[in-house]
């Protein structure tokens, strides 16, 4: 662990862009360090300036490729850009699973790029707990944009969207099953759909089908449009990329993207506050005073809500 | 929602196994009632007699289908069978989501079958809040067993396991990519492992794959069993009721039921707690409060853990 006085030496270096300040700062995050408190102090008026940029969808879509794919686009433009591949599926370890990470090592020697991965795991508070803070280390280390990658399913998707400011939803011909499973949360998720592997038989269904759901459900406001890509050839990228401002335009003049930051900022404000008072239900009553409460709840002499009661009058009471 | 006078005539009827009075419960659950509080008070001395069973894997494992032979082999003994079909990937709606439900429609006039699909919506305090509930009623509704199925990617598979006495992992040949990203996870959560489909080519490999990579983990104590079906069929159900039935009376003697038993009581009552607190820091401060707070960290002013420490105080402060 960092000492105290390395903090301040931590974050400049991590200001001035150098890669392994970044990683100790994003580490500090993985381990729920007390010094996480100090640094996103010093970093939070550093940061703000980048553009996050969720992206997901199943396995099998392509998406290291993709991300891969818009890290040269992106730097074609100049642009610095930070890439946190999420594993929500990984809350065991300490390192992230993701499997082709290795795809990334076309860029491991380009200064103009910084590539994480990290696992989120349960008990930290999970993926609203430290993503936003390792964004913020992305941003405050000068990266014009940050793509948030993760393995995509379930209640994961929603938290990444939560956390970009435009998020794209990869699919792939031939899944039509898995766009139908995942319907009600792609169409609330997405702002740009990207049909990957577009060179596969079936592109115009997969494409048709988007798109008979998206007129379906028509919300008014923006209405996500769908790239065709082949992202291992880089085709298609130039319009995703074209896309991808003009979903960032609408936001600006719809305060939208202010009314998201807003939210992402509630967000990460009310899970720390949930992850101080958890660890204090711990440190107040000891887990022995939990232990003996769940032994009633099982031998039927307390029932949960009132066990719950008591950890918590532990810590508002007076 | 029901008055205070039906709570008891509600739960009086599901204990009879009343099935519109069991649903009427999980309804209550899903919509996070206030009732919940008198109705778990009632029902917690009631449960504790069920056996718990998780049931999880990747999409087009078959896991449908394996719940549904695994009720028909359970109902051959003539036990009671409750299955909750948790649908961790639909947040936004009311209702899960689960796509072939269809086929429990073969137990839908069944009496001793209760079926119920659950959407684990995040702002309740997702799966950990709601699931142990509504296992609850289905144990205290007379159910001997309790089949839980949730669609596992991630995070729910974890959950889940944390939800069951015994859990069952699914995989199917020719998954070789989604073992291997699912490799610490599962191995983890796994009891019993079932190589479903397994008239399908590859499936020695997928036996081969699992035995080795349980060997390498080698935690002592139990070792999942590997269980080849054709749940379609019903083939290979009888040996995977065995499975299941060695791992209960492993549990017992190990006093390993006990402690997870006691895990879960755990979990819940922190689950409840947390969701009690975080409905607190919205009804104390008011959402004006924590959107101040969020204006001042996204404009540098304040950082996360200091508004953290604002809204905290407001519970615990005098």
């Amino acid at each position: 662990m960092a000492r105290k006085a390395d903090v301040g030496d931590l974050v400049e270096r991590a200001q001035k862009g150098e890669p392994r300040a970044v990683a100790r700062l994003i580490s500090l995050i993985e381990n729920a360090s007390p010094q996480l408190r100090p640094v996103m102090a010093a970093l939070n008026p550093l940061a703000g300036k980048a553009r996050i940029i969720g992206l997901t969808g199943a396995p099998g879509v392509g998406k290291s490729t993709s991300t891969s794919a818009l890290v040269r686009a992106f730097r074609a433009q100049g642009l610095r850009v930070g890439v946190l591949a999420v594993d929500p599926s990984s809350p065991f370890t300490g390192g992230a699973l993701l499997g082709d990470r290795v795809r990334m090592q076309d860029h491991a020697s380009d200064p103009g790029v910084f590539i994480r991965s990290m696992a989120s795991r349960g008990h930290l508070g999970g993926l609203s707990w430290a993503a936003p803070q390792a964004i913020r280390v992305l941003d405050a280390a000068g990266c014009d944009v940050v793509l948030v990658e993760t393995v995509g399913v379930g209640q994961a998707e929603v938290e990444i969207a939560s956390l970009a400011d435009s998020t794209i939803v990869l699919v792939a011909p031939g899944m039509g099953d898995s766009i139908q499973a995942a319907k009600a949360g792609i169409l609330e998720i997405a702002d740009v759909f990207v049909v990957n592997k577009a060179d596969r038989d079936g592109v115009q269904q997969t494409v048709r089908d988007l798109r008979n759901m998206i007129a379906l459900a028509d919300p008014g406001g923006w209405k996500p449009p769908i790239v065709p890509t082949v992202a291992v050839r880089d085709e298609g990228l130039g319009d995703l990329v074209e896309q991808l401002g003009r979903h960032l335009a609408w936001m600006e003049g719809a305060g939208e993207l202010q009314r998201r930051r807003q939210a992402r900022a509630r967000d990460e404000i009310e899970a720390i506050a949930v992850t101080t008072l958890r660890e204090r239900m711990g440190d107040l009553h000891g887990h022995q005073r939990l232990d003996v409460l769940a032994g009633k709840v099982l031998d039927g002499s307390c029932d949960p809500y009132t066990a719950a009661d008591e950890l918590v009058e532990g810590l508002t009471g007076p």
